[in-house]
């Protein structure tokens, strides 16, 4: 991407993992242009994208119902109310990041539910089963899927729990949905009752999905919203998820990522420099030892033009070809030079781990903890 | 508009009146397609366009603070609580439709808020006077302006009785907003605190906006989503901002809509057919004697090829030139022609008026009525 200044930037944030294919991906901006001159529908009603779009959805994501929503936000608060009033129970417990609406804030003391009656257990497996305490106050369990922090048994103790307690999971895989393959990245682990997609669906145009048992998620039958019918959105669904049903951009992806993470390593080994890196070529974050370090590290990249998504995960996009990814090894071997006075400082604490994973999840990294730990890490980052 | 079958349709509900250029208007089209190919900008970060679209706003509508949404019911929940957040009050005096969000949905008990604190007052007067008794528990009134079933006068009084609370005016012109004319419907004569706008603002592509003081819009200050930057969405509120801004397509709409309703209405007379018409030719409503008419009246329209919002406000688009108008004459005499079984019925009774304006704006037309006669009108249509 080049910037109004001329200068030139690889871009790492992808419109945090939404650009999935690349920026200006040609079959992406030809339908979208071809979608404006009305010749596949118009914003006041049906047309067959509308049919191919949901279908695709339900191919790679299963559902007996799915709608469409324009945020993830949207999505998510549509799901969670849908289920809340389907199964007639008050509670929703939580963890991570459902968008920006502030039914999901903590409610400030640990496993009271705020006034939306939302309990956020942060990733807490300990929390958790002690709110399924109670399993028939519980609406459903809304997670947050994240790869870098957790591993796969955490989703299956999770699925475990619930479905001892009778209790309905809901995958926000607005991040993480159609990235790390052609389904939802939990399908297997969590096998989830009610899902959401967004950001791996359009390429950075703004659509999310919901789907599920049609039991569950009656009531989102008659939401409407006044650019639902709107074909350049659709278009670019539809071109998308035709892309992303074969695994082969997200095969690429995570082909480039690796490769640069692998230089990555490298370079920061050599430079004596304490950033350990999370996640796969799919995602990944770093993780500086100190605050300091993480201030100059992204200011350095800056300087370079490689631009990270700061303190969050970065995402390479299918464009990322060799030529890309020659250009930021080189770029990131010359911010690891320009980092030369941090070398041989460190070491990576837990402490600076379990902040880099709040900032990402908004909630507690897995690790082994007894409660009066979980408790601890809470009132730290909580009150950062 | 053809569809699939090669039927050729004239458009009365341009997307529930967002499409106020015309659908494919040339200037949307030509923008989309060139913002699609990345020149203007990408979904990672801000672009010249987003100034330019709030600056735009800021001109058109005012606000000290500007923010950008993706639908008219995001913008509307973020708006309301963002005011209940910054007064510190907890109700929310609302009239009117305000997205498809449960939060808005009545009690069931007049003058009682339901769990989200909201509190219909149904556009009576009588009732949101009641309601501003105790003004020091109320954050905001929340009214979604309709020029079809309300005179000038009914605002004023709002504006009055609100002045006097000292309680903050919330217009939601997610529909009528930049329509009327290059500013708010209500600038005037309810002259809103804070302001939404959506349908006049991007030609039917998926945006919306909320206005206003720093001081109330404050806790919206955080809020972000993925898809915020996208520039195909920018770039059509762009050019349609433009245009809205001189103020000539508006012309262009009410003049088309005149006249359309001189002839419709003579035809009707002709026909001896007891259906009303209320509005202007920005917005109007048909108001059949009868539910069968109505039934009637809708199918004979969907036989000749007008596309009406059944039930709704009818809206026509600057696209309508003399060719169109003069075919959607014809189809309208054709219309009535089908129509001859219930010439000499009607007339058209105060209950149909209340309960056609009740489809259009989720509340009571104005007229004189006593408290015993609103709570009757209330039973009455809130059954329905």
């Amino acid at each position: 991407m080049t910037d109004d200044s001329g200068f030139c930037w690889i871009d790492f944030d992808n419109a945090r993992g939404s650009t999935l294919l690349g920026h200006v991906d040609p079959g992406i901006t030809e339908a979208v242009a071809r979608a404006a001159t009305g010749v596949a529908g118009s914003a006041t009603g049906w047309s067959p994208y509308v049919d191919t779009v949901l279908e695709r959805l339900h191919a790679l994501c299963g559902g007996e119902a799915v709608g469409l929503f324009r945020s993830g936000t949207a999505a998510l608060r549509a799901a969670a109310l849908a289920v809340r009033e389907a199964t007639g129970r008050p509670l929703l417990l939580s963890c991570g990041y459902h968008g920006y609406d502030p039914m999901w804030y903590p409610s400030g003391t640990l496993l009271e539910p705020n006034a939306d009656g939302v309990v956020d257990f942060y990733f807490d497996l300990g929390l958790l089963e002690e709110l399924l305490g109670t399993p028939e106050r519980v609406a459903s369990v809304v997670v947050s899927p994240d790869h870098m922090h957790l591993s796969p048994d955490w989703y299956r103790e999770v699925r475990r729990l619930c479905t001892r307690a009778g209790v309905v999971v809901v995958a926000d895989e607005v991040k993480v949905g159609l990235r790390y393959g052609p389904t939802l990245s939990t399908a297997e682990l969590l096998a989830p009752d009610v899902w959401a997609v967004a950001k791996g669906m359009a390429n950075g145009h703004a659509v999310s999905a919901v789907g599920g048992p049609r039991a569950l998620l009656r009531p989102l039958k008659e939401v409407s919203f006044t650019s639902f019918f709107e074909p350049t959105i659709l278009a670019a669904a539809d071109v998308t998820l035709r892309r992303v049903a074969t695994g082969e951009p997200q095969q690429a992806v995570r082909e480039a990522g690796e490769r640069f993470l692998r230089h990555a390593r490298k370079a920061l080994a050599d430079a004596s420099l304490p950033v350990e890196i999370v996640g796969d070529g799919t995602f990944f974050q770093f993780v500086p030892a100190s605050e300091e370090l993480e201030e100059d590290f992204y200011r350095a990249a800056d300087a370079e033009g490689l631009l990270f998504y700061e303190g969050d995960n970065q995402a390479v996009s299918a464009a990322f070809d060799d030529a890309v990814l020659t250009d930021a090894e080189q770029r990131f071997t010359r911010v690891c030079d320009r980092l030369s006075r941090h070398a041989g400082s460190g070491p990576v604490s837990e402490a600076a781990r379990y902040r880099v994973a709040w900032n990402v999840m908004d909630g507690l990294r897995e690790a082994e903890r007894d409660r009066e730990a979980t408790e601890g890490w809470l009132a730290r980052l909580l009150d950062d």
